[in-house]
């Protein structure tokens, strides 16, 4: 590994755009290492004031839906009839990286990960959920603080991490397949709930006219929720990565969501509150690893966990046994 | 208030089913006193070896669904078709007790609060949803010691209360109301997958055939969820508690219930999971209690958390500083 820079080093090339000093900057926010997090702090503290700048878009959909595929093509997109700048992240913190579902394997995004304008990057390995999204949501502030206007965060829709990547992005499409009546089956509901866009893949040959069924059954399945405090009514499209169709509805979407929620006032205040939440998310994970790793609690665990298992004790009494330990 | 008694006789006048120690015991779970809740921990020891004997059954709907009514009937059919001693409890935090929508309002259940086997126990008033769960949780168990065989948890289907509740039963059974086409409205989508088993209320007269619709609707609906766990396939039924009609099969769904999973073991399973949740639960409670009501932490709070909502502080960093604030 490359000897440390300062903060003002990182920060400077990071704001500068150098893609080399933005990868070593994410480095150290997924490192673990104490004095790592306290650089990443002051990193962080200078990058902060030019961040925010971005669209924040987060993708999901369960594996075979051509999540890969999709982005290249949509980023592809945005990068050619748009002229933006595209960082796309990764949140999978179970891949062992054989399935090749996600982003670990960039031969499957091939010409967006050689594009000037695009920076891809994977999930760190070996991490836990809480690793992972502490350091994905910091490598989005320093993507932007590098100029990146679109970012993308990928997750895989089978697990708990859509609820993580929906606390920082501003965004959340979902990637569907036509099928036969129960497309339902396999995304859990609260995903759908979460979902600003469906967008039904696969969407040419002769999959085109049960994609079309798919895209009416989502939109009044989708009417079904009353509107949230955004005020936007999710929408459904269709597209082809292959026949790259339907991309420009999925970004108008995008774009006419901003533009009613910065009317209203809703985008601002959400990214103020998904501040505040993993302000109190990363207290409670510090509070509870401080806790159960303290050596007191660990001497007793086993035994009082499988009292209360065993409704031997009651969880109440147990816990203010625990506690007592410790003062 | 009367005097104190020793945990003995709290425990002993609970195992012999009498009524008067059997609220007294739950006043004294319900407090936040600290020197109340020693005793009650006291208490909940001594009787923690006789409990468990009975069927837990979550029940909710929104307003309107007739709820209060539905237990009043549905009670009484237990009381004098099968024998049962039933007690029912009340978790509603919101509750200021005007909607009268919840068991606070006991007239609603006139002939079922006079019955000697029945034994009804309004949610305590001006608590925080996790002091309810807390004493409604060791509430079942005291009413489990004093004799009951089958304890309703009743809550408004409209909040967090459900996941709550849902944590604490055998069974969740979910009113609704036969409507026209957009039933799920109002209603959570995650409310009906912990569903065990859905009754469409107040079928009768010109109500029944819309009812019967909405069965047939829900149980398709429920079939798009995959099995769980517990292997029961969610029940839909119809019920009129003014026609007393339907009750059976709604008892015979609990029972089938009951049966199916205690001989393939998720019964055992799920209680004893449902221990180490609240114990784990518990413990993330205090930790957070302690911790925001420090007074280093309380009179840094609004500057730091301040400064993480406008996005000057990144919060991992403001949550490293707040921890400094204590060691």
């Amino acid at each position: 590994m490359p000897k440390r820079l300062t903060p003002d080093e990182y920060a400077a090339g990071v704001l500068s755009g150098n893609r080399v000093l933005l990868s070593r900057a994410i480095t150290l926010v997924e490192s673990t290492l104490p004095s790592d997090q306290v650089l990443a702090h002051a990193v962080m503290e200078q990058v902060l004031p030019h961040v925010g700048k971005s669209v924040r878009v987060g993708i999901t959909g369960v594996p075979g839906v051509g999540k890969s595929t999709f982005i290249e093509a949509f980023g592809n997109y945005l990068l050619e009839q748009h002229g933006k700048k595209l960082a796309v992240l990764a949140i999978d913190p179970t891949s062992q990286r054989t399935g090749g579902s996600i982003l670990g394997d960039k031969t499957r995004m091939e010409t967006l990960s050689i594009h000037q304008n695009a920076y891809i990057r994977p999930s760190p390995a070996g991490k836990t959920l809480g690793g992972v999204a502490r350091s994905t949501r910091e490598s989005i502030l320093l993507c932007e603080a590098a100029g990146f206007d679109v970012i993308f965060v990928e997750t895989v829709g089978v697990g708990q991490s859509e609820t993580a990547v929906h606390e920082m992005v501003d965004f959340f499409l979902l990637l569907m397949l036509a099928g036969a009546g129960d497309e339902l089956q396999g995304i859990k509901k609260g995903i759908m709930e979460m979902a600003d866009a469906i967008a039904i893949t696969k969407a040419d040959g002769p999959n085109l006219t049960p994609a079309t069924s798919a895209q009416a059954e989502y939109q009044s399945a989708l009417h079904l929720f009353p509107l949230g405090a955004s005020k936007w009514s999710p929408k459904v499209t269709v597209c082809s990565a292959y026949e790259k169709s339907g991309l420009g509805d999925i970004w108008d979407s995008v774009t006419e969501y901003v533009q009613l929620t910065q009317q209203n006032g809703y985008f601002h205040q959400r990214r103020q509150e998904q501040n505040l939440h993993w302000l109190r998310h990363s207290i409670r994970q510090q509070l509870e690893e401080r806790f159960y790793q303290h050596p007191a609690v660990q001497a007793q665990w086993e035994t009082v966990a499988g009292q209360v298992t065993q409704g031997q004790k009651s969880p109440f009494a147990a816990a203010a046994e625990l506690f007592g330990l410790l003062s």
